[in-house]
């Protein structure tokens, strides 16, 4: 096996943009003047909802598929997801044309079991808990010889997130800020090493909701607080940090910004509006922060990454019907 | 005046992709694998729903407002219109630095007026019936000396309409068919002008959906019908042909496909959950009828126009409490 052992470096996120190269979109970074305007900052977003899969999660994906030896490869590889790394696995699984098992909670949305089967991928289902999920996945690598592919806390994963920002500051030199989403810390933390092994004079924040703020708690006492209950629309973010992303966000991020449910509903409905693309809850949480933390962004020109576009178009958050 | 008096053509295309560089988007050309599969078809869209305004009617009414010559610029512009072209004009108005007078009739969406407004024109309601429109307009040029700039009755306006199909064809050069959404013929016949001027090779298509089928009707039959009592989710696509376009698109189309008002739903919905964009009804007319006369593209390169994403986020198509 390839992986690193230690924590993934900048260049890692070097040698994953190579090799990812071509097997995901390049996407793009679109602006709103209208946006810009109620935000009172130069606001760059980085369309990680236009990615494969409709989610940023297809580069660690990626990255970690194709860095696995023939003879791995052969074998498999599984993991356990609610969302999108589930899809992102069995995309890059089909990619490379090897088997990908997938245990998923029975709770999981409908679009979002559709989407892994789409691509091939064997899914086991299993109870709705952390619990259920890590002794089925551990059932399933047993049978099969899979590599377990964990959704964040894994070197290549870390390493492939990180290529979104990479891309980010090539395409907008002048930003003085980058922002993203914090859930289990994956794309945060490659973000992370991203923007400080390239350029350091550029601060990188976390947004989290403040219903699932867990990592925020966690960087300003210095110790790991797991995530219990969380409630937010955001459910690409309920997740803990592990050791190694918390390590990893405590040397590098400015901090974590916490925003309400309030201010992600807001943001997720200006972008549809606005920039006339499908964004997740989550993906909209960065923009939530400007919108709730004004004056640390004022005129500034900042990076935001749209996390993903997943979202069950029959239950909206802005409809009476849907799921607050 | 500039404007000329024929119709407008290829050469008006090329002049007005030069006048309004940089002052609209050159929006993307989006592909999705997975519609490609369901479609049998290699499909190009062109992203007019991520154009200022949100939707391809920028194009004209800035071609036309900056085509005025400075005297009649100081009067001022005015049209009537329901929808986009309003916003557009407003929009178009701003950039140069003078007056908009939009007549709107007082049943247009909110979200509507709210961006006609935000663009700073002046908006004059009247009753939803096109006599009112008209009169209430000449009312308006009567007493500002505004120049009136019709939605698509316009030759700048057309040949504004027509430079999204030249980038299109220009984006992907083996295009084999060209295909849009077909209201009073204004992006029709553009796009018609700008792909028989530079690449007669390519076959254009028109799309309508069968509850609005004025322009099939007409081009089948010789003669201009009115569209009367249409009934569509496809608001853009309302209005009758005028004389002109009834004229260019009888000599440059292949033909007009008809589609049902369930297609429509479905390609929307497609283009949403798949490409993750925001697309109005109007927008996914089109990709509807692709999935409708499968056999006129199987196998085919078609470039397809997104004709704009504005659309009232609170009553979608796929809700139970929308409009039907």
């Amino acid at each position: 096996m390839p992986f690193v052992t230690t924590d993934p470096t900048f260049e890692d996120v070097l040698a994953a943009a190579e090799r990812i190269r071509g097997r995901i979109h390049r996407t793009p970074v679109m602006t709103s003047q209208a946006i810009n305007h109620m935000a009172g900052a130069q606001l760059h977003f980085k369309c990680e909802n236009l990615q494969k899969v409709g989610a940023f999660k297809a580069r660690g994906a990626t990255n970690a598929v194709f860095s696995l030896d023939e003879a791995a490869a052969q074998r498999g590889v599984a993991t356990h997801s609610s969302g999108n790394h589930a899809a992102a696995l069995a995309f890059a699984a089909a990619n490379r044309g090897i088997r990908a098992h997938v245990v998923m909670p029975r709770t999981a949305p409908p679009v979002k079991k559709a989407a892994v089967a789409g691509y091939g991928a064997e899914i086991t289902e299993c109870e709705p808990t952390l619990e259920a999920r890590e002794t089925t996945l551990e059932a399933v690598v047993a049978r099969t010889g899979a590599t377990f592919i964990h959704a964040y806390d894994n070197p290549m994963v870390i390493a492939g997130q990180g290529t979104a920002a990479l891309e980010l500051i090539t395409a907008v030199p002048d930003l003085q800020m980058v922002m993203a989403p914090v859930g289990g810390g994956g794309l945060m933390s490659g973000t992370a090493i991203a923007v400080s092994g390239s350029r350091p004079d550029i601060v990188v924040w976390g947004a989290e909701p403040v219903g699932a703020d867990d990592a925020y708690r966690s960087l300003r006492d210095g110790r790991i607080h797991p995530s219990v209950q969380p409630t937010t629309i955001a459910d690409g973010l309920l997740t803990s940090l592990s050791d190694r992303t918390f390590r990893i966000l405590s040397e590098r991020l400015e901090g974590i910004l916490t925003v309400s449910e309030a201010n992600i509903i807001r943001a997720m409905r200006l972008l549809w509006e606005r920039m006339k693309i499908v964004v997740e809850p989550s993906g909209a949480v960065s923009l939530a922060a400007v919108l709730e933390h004004p004056g640390t962004f004022a005129g500034r020109r900042v990076g935001l990454i749209i996390s993903g576009g997943n979202v069950d178009l029959d239950h909206l958050p802005w409809s009476n019907d849907s799921i607050r």
